[in-house]
């Protein structure tokens, strides 16, 4: 049994703990496939063709993808032939919400399995929005994101 | 002494939690007023009209109303001469804008007293954001929503 | 109808916020019973006799009774004809606790529904475990349990 | 050493529950600076001038400035020579978002210390949101706010 | 790449809760190995050797194993050569310690990663304590645990 | 005026969460007392004496005195002429609990302010009831305590 993961989100843009997450996953399971989600209701700072560049850019594993999907996770699992949905979990988080949506997901397609990973500790004030409201102030996101984010982001954001 | 309940929300649309609630409370009251707040500021998918028609054709109970409301759920409360609000309350939930609305509409009408229930397990992911989200995805709500409001989000979201 | 509410506890000894609760349920409902658990296991600093005399002294209210009970709440409720089980819920509080014992109450008695009620916020920080501690360190609780326990624990705790 | 402490926010409008925090602070404190954000991206009910001039009608300690700020925390701290900031902390509150603020703040500025205070607990209902939220519904908020608040709340939203 | 996960726990005794994050581990990994902790300074009410007889009884899953183990779980981890720890995790729960837990074994054996799941919502109010002191005031706890504990529990409890 | 704040505990024993606190704490305030609480009711690992010795040893700010104390916190600012408390509040924490003692310490003693801080992020899952179970089971507690508390505890747990 190979065991394929796949990592779900918005990744607008990729930042540090979405990296340690990944590279935590990559180390348990067979296969993880980052999935971007397109969100045609919601735009976000960047295109999905440049979050899926950053991401791909920035991924070192060999047993992670990347791509992007549209609709509902649940049937983008069904796609994928994947049973395990990843998600980070913050000590300062949307813990509620996560749960809720591990159960709607789990509602909509039953072989559906949210397993929940800790991130490391040094990550537990980072979320994409967040990042992006202070480049928008012009504070250091040095450590907080890839690179080549923290330029996009300022070439972005002027 | 009759205690009549007001069971104040948006419903919009109503889900198979709110009927969970609005069952239970129709069993333990002599009387149930569901109040479909009509919010000035924010337009929902449906109107307030049509979510008034959904209830009124879902509600079975005999002593259960349902009527709109605007302004202020403290002054609503007067005008129905009734003190007790019900509000359901789910583990996954937003228990911390609950507790602070139900103080505030006490401090509003010190009659007031908010009574939280509890629904029934099969519904701590439910909510109306969710269900409008799925539905939009073409996800299957069918266990989800009454069969009308399945119709009536086909219909909307296309 | 006329709506019974148990309000269930151990009130070792009987606090003000307590009574906040009895005063704002009794206001609401026809009948209110205040159940003194003996717990078989556990002892208390006073006894179950003691508590329900602090209890029955300090209550006045006319449509409120007060026993005491053994065995689970969800037989109690049975016994007493009553479906309505009222619980305070403190911002600051072990809700999680609550809920788990309100679905499980309802699991061995499907009849029954809890009412959480918001107690007045200035008994947000009150316990009766942490009233027992201050009086044990000698501090001031008189505006913190009526007079009678007041000079109950004076004497109990030397 | 004298201790300089900042408290941030957007006080739209200033309400009783930041003038608690203001009293606490400004008694415990050598000087107290209370900066008002000015948010590029986000318009408020009231402008940042309307928001300075009520908050300096208001206060009445001497150790208390009031100033705008826009840009980063961490940058004001370091331009007012300050390292401790102020934040209430409500029991029904965003524990998390204030935690994952201050992570950050630190993590901009490793000089920052983020000092939680508790208000009192009649202000546990209160935020700007929501006393905006009931001033648009007539609602009567003159203990909620400072007279002259009260009467530009109505003058602003008719 | 064979992802063999351990499932630690006092499971005293097991309840149907546990059995539904069995069953939905068992078919996401190539191995479970149930872990029955044995807590020298803690005596539970049954046995580690019946606990073990109860689970080894009520598991049906070919790629299920259970044993027993004392000392570190982040050392039982490595003598299992396993990485992935499960845990389950109720909305009704106590996340604060799970959380807390899984960075102290990261921080105790870095290879460590748990994994938390997200059990059938009809097990959001279920744990041993609460079914012990539900069979201990003669609670019909059938459906909560398998029948041999039902039985045991009796047994135990008179 | 000077800042003089309390920093109150039962450290036993002292964990580098602790020393992070108290480096902060001392780096903002004038003087920073250490108070060690001497608990008549409850026994720790180590006497009053024996973490008394701990901390003083390893602290190595010149403002920050360590002291012991019984009884009532309020009582201990009183006599200390203090009136700001530090408390840590980790993300993965008692909020509620010292949100509530916060509340009866002002309640006692109206002078008393209490002051959260946010210790280091690597100090999320410290505790000393953790430091103790994992040195009970010999796990490797060296970079969690100072090192004379490792050989402390070495040579009491055996």
């Amino acid at each position: 049994m190979r065991l394929k993961a796949v990592y779900p989100g918005s990744f607008d843009p990729v930042h540090n703990g979405h990296l340690d997450i990944i590279a935590r996953s990559s180390a348990l399971f067979d296969e993880v496939v980052v999935g971007i989600l397109e969100n045609d209701g919601k735009s976000g700072l960047f295109t999905v063709a440049e979050r899926l560049d950053f991401m791909r850019r920035v991924i070192t594993q060999a047993n992670v993808r990347v791509v992007t999907f549209h609709g509902l996770l649940a049937d983008f699992m069904k796609a994928q032939g994947a049973r395990a949905v990843i998600r980070g979990l913050r000590a300062v988080s949307d813990f509620d919400y996560e749960f809720q949506m591990a159960l709607m997901n789990r509602h909509l397609n039953s072989e559906v399995e949210t397993l929940f990973m800790v991130p490391a500790e040094e990550y537990t004030y980072l979320s994409s929005r967040l990042v992006k409201e202070v480049a928008r102030l012009k504070g250091d996101i040095s450590r907080l994101v890839p690179a080549m984010v923290v330029e996009a982001l300022r070439a972005r954001l002027g």
